[in-house]
């Protein structure tokens, strides 16, 4: 029997956490390559927080993954036909080829890939989609300034991690908040972070301030939101005035029912925040990062620079095979990961 | 017996919505004119929602009245005596004063008023304080753009009546909240508004959402907060991406405890808020006034054009005797007032 193409596909909408039986594997045959187009064996796909919003019907920016349909995802893969003169055979390229072993497509939004520049799978990774969430976030968004005191959760994460560091080569003073002492101890040490904050040590949002502001002696200027939760409820009463809030995910929030839509358990925090943005004169501001692809060059050439400079490190957390990513991305939901989650599907 | 100066001093700090009580009348002597300044009596004085956040201990943008502090407010008054050389006796002059009759100055922060630009009272209302307010949060910071949908609350006061105004000269699809029948007929048939809703006819969020959609049939791009509340969540489900919500106050809040700072009873609405503000990619930010004074000299040539051509309107509610600015105040926190809140001092 031939070689197959696997693919996980939406079996269910999850109810909170996502179960293993939400997702689904299936089989079929490997597509020819398509007129004009190519067809892609996947090496490296992404999981990233944001995938657990498509799960959802709820309105968002982007369509939810109908029910049978293929996971949607960033992948790395090598071209092993083509019938566009822009893709040779062996050509390496990254696309949203999504949770497959294979994809025939026609082409259009796959970018070629200089494995000279780095390992391939950071094409996903801290320069792909992560890396310049956390350039246009921080430095578009959040503005940051010499001296300024910089919070961003997920601390190793694919996209706070970079965060972080680049909040470190802009003179910031950078604190934190990762879940357990290994990911806190990597922050600092591996990734020259100036504290971090073990998530897990902080009952609730009144402990986190605490913890906060024993690490924040000036407060915070720029709070890099990933996170939501206890992390935000600490942040609020720390914040300076003109302080910045660019608001890139809530992975606190993502299994909430409605991704929150249908509020939380009391008391009611919104008048808190409302008053805080208001006597501080903070800015906050929502942004999906497929609104900024026009800074992908800028942001390219600036974090691979530092990438070979060893100024900016990132750290991996592989699975192998398509058919562990669903326990992956449970885990990842969970904090189980350390570092940018990858599935090595070959 | 000579004539006495009056002022009206902070006597408690109030417990929610300030009570007479609150207050006292106190009388003194005249003073003389201090070396090198001037001796103003006071002709009008503003009343503004702002001045609660002053009567309460926590931490704001600015200092707390002390107990036995006289209430601080805008005035418009006139010179009586001077030893500076910048002023005469007769100029009228807008200045910090406070709740009193008469007050002597150094002339820091006194600005001159032209009485032939419009009525001198105005130097407090459309062409001062609220009206800077108004034009620096829309302008600046809402952004507005022809064709665009603005929903303004307060919408035949101070601010709220010149923010819907602008918003109208600026090509906007304009929606007022009002308080009562008259008050939206008012915004409506003569401040020009497309629509107003009157809040009392809506019990809760659910309900103003529903009232605000019948409205604005293609979203929300900009709302101007000035009473957060039940507006606010009627609001938050209708903002349209890219929109914008410049935060100026929040009067529902003024009488809260801590001003919200303790959290309001639940369900907790803030993961609502914060997923809209990702999702639809919002720009929220908190201002104050007094840092954008670098605005004042384009406003005013601005708005003084507006109201010279009749293009903006604007409605006064007068009370009579410093005595009584208290019970106005009180009453304006709940909406009894019906346009710029001022007490003809003198």
């Amino acid at each position: 029997m031939a070689e197959q193409m696997k693919r996980i596909v939406l079996a269910a909408r999850p109810q909170g956490e996502p179960k293993l039986t939400d997702f689904r594997l299936e089989t079929s045959d490997i597509p020819d390559v398509p007129a004009g187009g190519i067809l892609v064996k996947v090496l490296w796909q992404s999981l990233d927080p944001y995938m657990r919003g498509r799960m959802d019907e709820s309105k968002s920016y982007a369509a939810a993954v109908p029910i049978g349909g293929t996971m949607e995802g960033g992948c790395v893969g090598e071209v092993v036909a083509s019938d566009n003169p822009k893709f040779a055979p062996g050509d390496v390229v990254e696309g949203r080829f999504g949770w497959c072993t294979h994809a025939a497509v026609d082409g259009a939004g796959i970018r070629k890939i200089d494995p000279s520049i780095a390992p391939i799978q950071t094409a996903i990774g801290v320069l792909g989609m992560p890396g310049i969430t956390a350039y246009v976030g921080l430095l578009d968004h959040g503005r940051p300034k010499d001296g300024e005191t910089l919070v961003v959760a997920a601390a190793t994460g694919a996209v706070g991690s970079l965060v972080g560091q680049l909040g470190k080569i802009k003179g910031m003073r950078v604190v934190g908040v990762a879940g357990g002492p290994e990911k806190c101890a990597f922050a600092v040490d591996e990734l020259g972070f100036d504290a971090c904050i073990d998530h897990y040590a902080a009952a609730d949002g009144d402990a986190m301030r605490e913890a906060l502001a024993a690490e924040c002696p000036d407060g915070i200027d720029v709070y890099f939101e990933n996170v939501a939760g206890k992390t935000l409820q600490g942040v609020i009463p720390l914040m300076n005035v003109w302080g910045r809030i660019p608001v890139c995910g809530m992975i606190s929030q993502y299994n909430m029912s409605g991704f929150g839509m249908a509020g939380g358990d009391g008391p009611d925090m919104l008048p808190k925040l409302w008053r805080t943005i208001l006597v501080q004169r903070l800015s906050v501001r929502g942004f999906i990062i497929t609104d900024h692809y026009d800074r992908f060059p800028a942001f390219l050439d600036e974090v691979s620079g530092y990438i070979r400079d060893g100024r900016v490190k990132y750290r991996e957390s592989i699975t192998e095979g398509i058919e562990n990513a669903p326990q992956a991305f449970i885990d990842m939901l969970k904090g189980g990961n350390f570092g940018k989650t990858l599935i090595k599907t070959a």
